[in-house]
C-alpha cells in the first residue's frame, strides 16, 4: 500500500536501502513528490553516513528505545546537492545554489520549541528517513539521487565551504556545536573536554577550538593522541582506560554501563556533562558527586534550523570542515562494517553525484 | 586522644552525643575552644533536626559515600543562638546579636570556590560535627549548650525572623534556596515541581512562591495534597505513585532505584531536574529523554556564606519559616525514631536554650 502511494508519486527516484534488520544495503526504486510551493528540490551529491544510520538499517533502536525500523528504509541525513527546481513561493532559494538538509525536514510551527527556532526538539518533527510526511509518505534518506524538501529545512552552503567535507556537518556538526553555544562551553579561554575521537568528537575539537576554548580530548585510544593533538590541535589527551581494563571490560561490554563517575570527577564545581548520544544500558547516575560539586548532566540533540545556518556559517568562516573518507555508493556496505568497528577517520561520505547510478 | 585534647580546651560544654551506630543519643561532656581573635562564641538557644543527622548518628553514610561517622558524635547544624563573646578582630557581630551557623564551619579560603563564594563546595570544607578542624580537634554540632565559630561562618539573623522556626533555614532553607537561584527557577511565571514534601520541600515551595513562581507539589503521600495547596500555597498537587504502586514498591524499597525517567518526563524543553540529595542507591539515567529535551540533572549542596546571608534576609522579609515541631532534648531518640518513618511536619527544632541542662 505504502509503496503504491509512493509510485504514484511523479518525481522518480533512485537510492539505496535497507530491506531488513541484516542491514544490507541495495538499490531501490522509489518516487518522491512533486516540487511543492515551498519546496526545494535537489541533486544529492555528497552524504555523510552518521552512526544512527547503522543502527537504524539494522532495527537496533527498537528495543531500547522503541522506534522500531520500517522497510525500506533509505538512510542519509548528512546531505549536500544543488537545487534543480524551486517552488513559486521560495524565497530563500534558486537553481543552482548549494543546499544542505540535515536530521529533520518537518515539524508542527506552532509549539513552544518551533517558537524558539528549536524545530529539533518539537514533538511533532519529521526525520528525515523513515518517518511519516504529511502527505502519508515515508520519508526517505539522502543515499538516493534527489531530494526534495521544504525551504525552512534547507540551510545554505556557503560558496567557500567544501561539499564533502560539508555534508557531515548537517547532523554531527551540529550536535556538537549546539551543546557547545546552549550550555555556554563557547567562551574564550574555557577548558572542555571532548569524549570520544570519531565522527562527532572531531568536529567538537574544531568548533571548540574556533571558539577559543581549550579542548582535551579523551579517549579509549591511545594511538589517537597524535592525531587529537598534532592534526586537530587539541591540549591534551587522556586515555580513559587503560589496556587492561578494557580488555576486562571487553568480555562483557554490551552491558557494561558507560560510566559517568570518573568524567563527572573530570569537572570542576559548576561543570556540565553534556551527552550527545545514548549508550546501549542506561548508565548510573552518581547523584553524589553532582551534589558536591554542583555539576549537571546535560542532553542535547540537533540544533534548529537558525541555529544550523549559524554553524554552516560559522564553519565556512574558520574553515571547518569533517576529515572524510569519501567512497562510492557501491562501498557502503563495507563502509557500514567498517563503521561498526570504529575504523574510520572519522567521518564516511558518499559520493552520490559521481557513483549512484540507477540500472534502470 | 582526641578526647583529652578537647578535655584540654578551656570551655566546658555539655550536649548529647551519639556513641555508637545504634544511634542513641545521650548526654555528653566535652569542651570547646576559647574565643579565638575571629570567633564568635554563643550561646545555642534552637537546633533544627537535620535528615542527616539521623544518618550520621547510625553510620549510615559510611557505605554508601565513605563518610564513616567518628563516635562519639554530637549533631545539629541548624542552629541559632545568641552571642556571648567575641574576638578581638570580629567585625560582624557583638554580644546579644542573634546568629546562625549551619552545615560547616571552616573553608580553605584560597580555592577558586572560596574566591567565588561557595565555600559549600570547598574540597576542604570543615563541617559543622564529625570533622576536624585546623586545632586537630573534633567538630562538635549544636545538640549541646554553646557553640564557637569563626564570623566567616556565621550569619546575622534579623530580628523579625522567629527564632525557632527560623533554625531549619541554616541547612534546609539555604539547600532549596540556593539552586532556585542558581539554576534560574526564580522568575515570576515560571512553573517549578518540588518532589517530596518534608524539611526541604516545604521550604522550597515557600521560597518558590515568594519568589513568584508556581509550584506544583510532587508526593507520595496523598494526604498531603490539602496541606500542599491549601497551607503552603501550591499551585497544584500530583501523587507520584499510585497505592497499589506503593504497595509493591514497598517490599523492596531500599533496592529500588530512585526513578528518574517520571520526573524528566515532566520537564519541558529545557527543563531542570535538580537533586538536593542522595538516594540509597544510584538511580539509571534515562539518556534518550534528557536528549531528546535538552533536558539536565544537576545536583547542588547548601550555598555559601554570602547566599546564606540572603537566603535568611529573603526569608525575613517575605515571612519565611519552616513549620516545626519544637521539642525538648530528652525527646530527641523519639524525634529521631519519627523521622525516620517521615512522621513529621516539616521540622523538628529542639530548643535547646530551655531545656538541655547538664547533670552536672
Amino acid at each position: 500500500m505504502r509503496e503504491s502511494t509512493e509510485q504514484m508519486q511523479p518525481k522518480k527516484a533512485f537510492g539505496w536501502a535497507a530491506r531488513d534488520s541484516s542491514g544490507v544495503l541495495c538499490p531501490f526504486t522509489f518516487s518522491r513528490r512533486a516540487t511543492g510551493e515551498k519546496d526545494v528540490t535537489f541533486k544529492v551529491l555528497y552524504c555523510g553516513i552518521c552512526h544512527s544510520d547503522l543502527h537504524f538499517i539494522k532495527n537496533e533502536f527498537e528495543s531500547e528505545n522503541q522506534w522500531a525500523t520500517a522497510y525500506p528504509l533509505v538512510p542519509g541525513h548528512e546531505i549536500v546537492g544543488v537545487v534543480t527546481e524551486v517552488g513559486s513561493k521560495v524565497e530563500k532559494f534558486q537553481v543552482g545554489d548549494s543546499v544542505g538538509v540535515g536530521c529533520f525536514v518537518g515539524s508542527c510551527h506552532s509549539c513552544d520549541n518551533c517558537a524558539n527556532n528549536l524545530e529539533s526538539y518539537c514533538p511533532k518533527m519529521i526525520v528525515t528517513y523513515g518517518s511519516t510526511y504529511y502527505d502519508g509518505t515515508t520519508t526517505y534518506g539522502a543515499y538516493s539521487d534527489i531530494m526534495v524538501a521544504n525551504e525552512h529545512f534547507v540551510v545554505s552552503i556557503p560558496d567557500n565551504l567544501p561539499l564533502d567535507g560539508g555534508a557531515p556537518l548537517l547532523c554531527a556538526g551540529i550536535t556538537v556545536y549546539s551543546p557547545l553555544r546552549y550550555y555556554g562551553l563557547d567562551k574564550p579561554g574555557m577548558h572542555v573536554g571532548v569524549v570520544g575521537l570519531g565522527g562527532l568528537g572531531h568536529l567538537a575539537v574544531k568548533f571548540a577550538r574556533a571558539m577559543g576554548v581549550k579542548v582535551t580530548v579523551i579517549s579509549t585510544t591511545p594511538n589517537k593522541k597524535k592525531d587529537a593533538i598534532e592534526h586537530l590541535g587539541a591540549y591534551s589527551f587522556l586515555v580513559s582506560r587503560n589496556q587492561d581494563e578494557m580488555q576486562r571490560l571487553s568480555q562483557n561490554f554490551q552491558h557494561a554501563p558507560h560510566p559517568l563517575l570518573p568524567l563527572i570527577g573530570l569537572l570542576k564545581t559548576n561543570g556540565k556533562l553534556v551527552l550527545v548520544g545514548a549508550p546501549e544500558k542506561l548508565p548510573e547516575l552518581p547523584v553524589i558527586p553532582l551534589l558536591i560539586g554542583r555539576k549537571i548532566v546535560g542532553g542535547s540533540a540537533a540544533g534548529g534550523l537558525k541555529e544550523t545556518q549559524e554553524m554552516i556559517n560559522f564553519a565556512a568562516k574558520h574553515s571547518i570542515t569533517a576529515d572524510i573518507e569519501v567512497i562510492p555508493i557501491e562501498y557502503v556496505n563495507f563502509a557500514m562494517e567498517r563503521l561498526s568497528k570504529a575504523d574510520v577517520r572519522y567521518r564516511f561520505v558518499i559520493d552520490i553525484g559521481n557513483t549512484l547510478k540507477s540500472s534502470s
